[in-house]
C-alpha cells in the first residue's frame, strides 16, 4: 500500500483523509470534481486529479500499489425525484467508472463509504431511503467486481461524523451553537439513538481497515460505531454539563421522520479498533471552536 | 390488473408481450425510446409513449391499477470500458426513472426481468458479468421501493429465449441455418448446458407470475428454466435428428468464455407453471421458418 487514491477530496472527510495519509507519509492523490476548487490543496504534497465524468480521467495514479478510498457520494435523507440524477450520477455512475478504471489500470483494493443507514432496524440489505439503497446497490457491482475480477474490498459503514472544521450545521454543532446563541430549537421527540464518530477517528479506522483488507475475490463488511450511544435527548443533557449553558430545545414539536433511525445498526462490528476521541472532547472541541470565532466575529 | 406498462415494447420479449396482453384483453401500454419507431404498433390495439430520459416521460398511463413488467435492458457478455455508459443508462437508471415514476404515479406493481447468470455456478446474488451484475444492483433498488413505498414486484430471471421471429442470431437458430446452408461453425468445448424457452412461454409464465405477485412490500425472485436442460452437443445433435441434416461444427476450436456457465442455475423454481413449447417444437418451428424465407429469397 505505497499509494493511497481518495475520491470526493473535496469534502468533510474526504479533505481529511488526504491530510491524514499525507502526515502518514503515503504518496496521496486527491481526486476533485472537475473544474472544482483546488485551493486548499495547494499547500499539502498531494497530487490533484479531476473526475470529468470519464472512466479515463480517473486513470492517472491508479496502479497495482494504489489503496482506492472512495468517499465521493451524494446525501439526501428524504428524496424528491428531482434527486435522482445526481443519485445515479454521485453514487452509482461515478463509482462503477471508478471500479472499471482500477480494472483497466491494475488496481485492485478499494476501500467504500457506506453508510450504517444500508441495515434498517437491524437488517442487513435493508436501506432506510434511497441514498442507503443506492449505497447498497453500489456495493453489488463492487462485490461483482471482487469476483470477477479478484478485486479486494471493504465496505466501512458510517455513521455520523463530526469535527470542530465541518462547515456542515449538523446536529452537534447545531446543538452546541443553539447552547451559545440561545436561539430555542425545535426537534422531534428525541428519542432517537445516534452514534457519532470524530473524523480522526474516522480517518484512523479507515487506515486500521486498509491493513485488514481480505485477499483478492474478496468483499468485507463493517461498521463503524463506538460504544457511545446516546438519544438526543441525552447528548443535549450532555452538551449542556459540559459547556455549563442550557441549550433551549423545543422537544416534539416535530414529527419523526418517515422510517427515522431509532437505533443505530451494528451488523458488522470493526473488532480491535479503538477510539481516541469520546463524545465530551468533541463537545469541547466544538464549543471552543465557535466561541473562538464568536470572539473574533462578536457573534455566530 | 386492468393496465400493463410494457418498457422494452421495441424489443423481441417486449414486442411479444404486447401482443399477448393485448390478445388477453388488457389496456397495454408500450414504452419505447424517444424516437424510437411506432411502426410495429401501428396495427395494435395499445398506446404508444416514448422514454426520453426523464421521470415525467414514463409517467403517463401509470396509476393504481397498473401493472409494470420492465424488459427494457442492454445486454453484453463480456463488457469493455465503452459498454459502461449505456449499461448504466439502460439497466440502472432507466429502471430506478421508473421505479420513481411508478411512486409518483400510485403504481406499485412491477415484474422486473432479470437474468439466471444473477446466480454463477448457482450461488445467489453472484453475477456472472458486468450485465448480470447491474441486474442485481437493480433488484436491490426495486427491493427498496418494496420496503419503503410498499410496491409488489417479481424478479423472473430467465435464461435463453428464441422464437422463429427473433431477429437475433441466437443459438439455436445459428445452428439451424448452419445446418441449412452447410456452412461450418467454429465453437467451444460444447459441453456448457443451456436452457431455452420459447417466448410464447415466457410470456405466459410473465402472466402467471403476475397472478401470484407477492402482498405489497415484498419482491419475490423466480427463475424460469424448462425441464429440457441440454449440452451444446446434445442440442446439435437433436437439431440433425428433428431436420434430418447434418449440421457442420467445428467443436472445441473456440475457448470457453471466462466464467462459461457450465449449469444453468435454478435456485428459485417457478413451481406450478407448465410449458407448452418442447425443444424440439421450436426447433421445426425455425427450420419451417427458415425453410420459407429460403424458398422465397432462393438464399438464407
Amino acid at each position: 500500500m505505497n499509494n493511497i487514491f481518495i475520491t470526493g477530496a473535496s469534502g468533510f472527510l474526504g479533505a481529511n483523509l488526504v491530510k491524514h495519509f499525507i502526515t502518514a507519509g503515503l504518496k496521496v492523490t486527491a481526486v476533485i470534481r472537475a473544474n472544482g476548487s483546488r485551493e486548499s490543496f495547494d499547500q499539502l504534497n498531494c497530487h490533484v486529479i479531476e473526475y470529468d465524468g470519464s472512466i479515463s480521467s480517473l486513470q492517472e495514479c491508479l496502479d497495482s500499489n494504489t489503496t482506492v478510498i472512495h468517499t465521493a457520494s451524494y446525501y439526501v435523507a428524504e428524496h424528491t425525484s428531482q434527486d435522482l440524477p445526481v443519485l445515479i450520477e454521485s453514487n452509482l455512475k461515478y463509482g462503477l467508472d471508478l471500479l472499471e478504471a482500477m480494472r483497466t489500470s491494475g488496481a485492485r483494493r478499494i476501500l467504500n463509504i457506506g453508510t450504517a443507514w444500508q441495515g434498517y432496524e437491524g437488517v442487513d440489505r435493508r436501506p432506510v431511503n434511497l441514498y442507503a439503497a443506492t449505497k447498497q446497490s453500489f456495493e453489488d457491482l463492487i462485490a461483482y467486481y471482487c469476483d470477477a475480477e479478484e478485486f479486494s474490498a471493504i465496505s466501512l459503514r458510517l455513521n455520523d461524523t463530526y469535527g470542530e472544521e465541518d462547515k456542515r450545521m449538523k446536529l452537534l454543532k447545531l446543538l452546541i451553537s443553539r447552547g451559545v446563541n440561545q436561539k430555542a430549537l425545535d426537534m422531534s421527540g428525541g428519542e432517537q439513538i445516534i452514534n457519532i464518530t470524530h473524523v480522526e477517528d474516522v480517518c484512523r479506522a479507515i487506515s486500521f481497515a486498509i491493513n485488514i483488507m481480505p485477499e483478492c475475490s474478496n468483499i468485507d463488511k463493517y461498521n463503524l460505531q463506538s460504544n457511545s450511544n446516546f438519544s438526543l435527548r441525552e447528548l443535549a443533557k450532555l452538551i449542556e454539563d459540559e459547556i455549563g449553558i442550557a441549550v433551549p430545545i423545543n422537544w416534539s414539536v416535530k414529527e419523526y421522520r418517515r422510517r427515522e433511525v431509532m437505533i443505530p445498526t451494528n451488523n458488522f462490528p470493526l473488532k480491535g479498533f479503538v477510539f481516541e476521541y469520546n463524545i465530551r472532547d468533541g463537545i469541547r472541541l466544538i464549543y471552543d471552536t465557535l466561541k473562538a470565532k464568536t470572539q473574533n466575529r462578536s457573534e455566530i
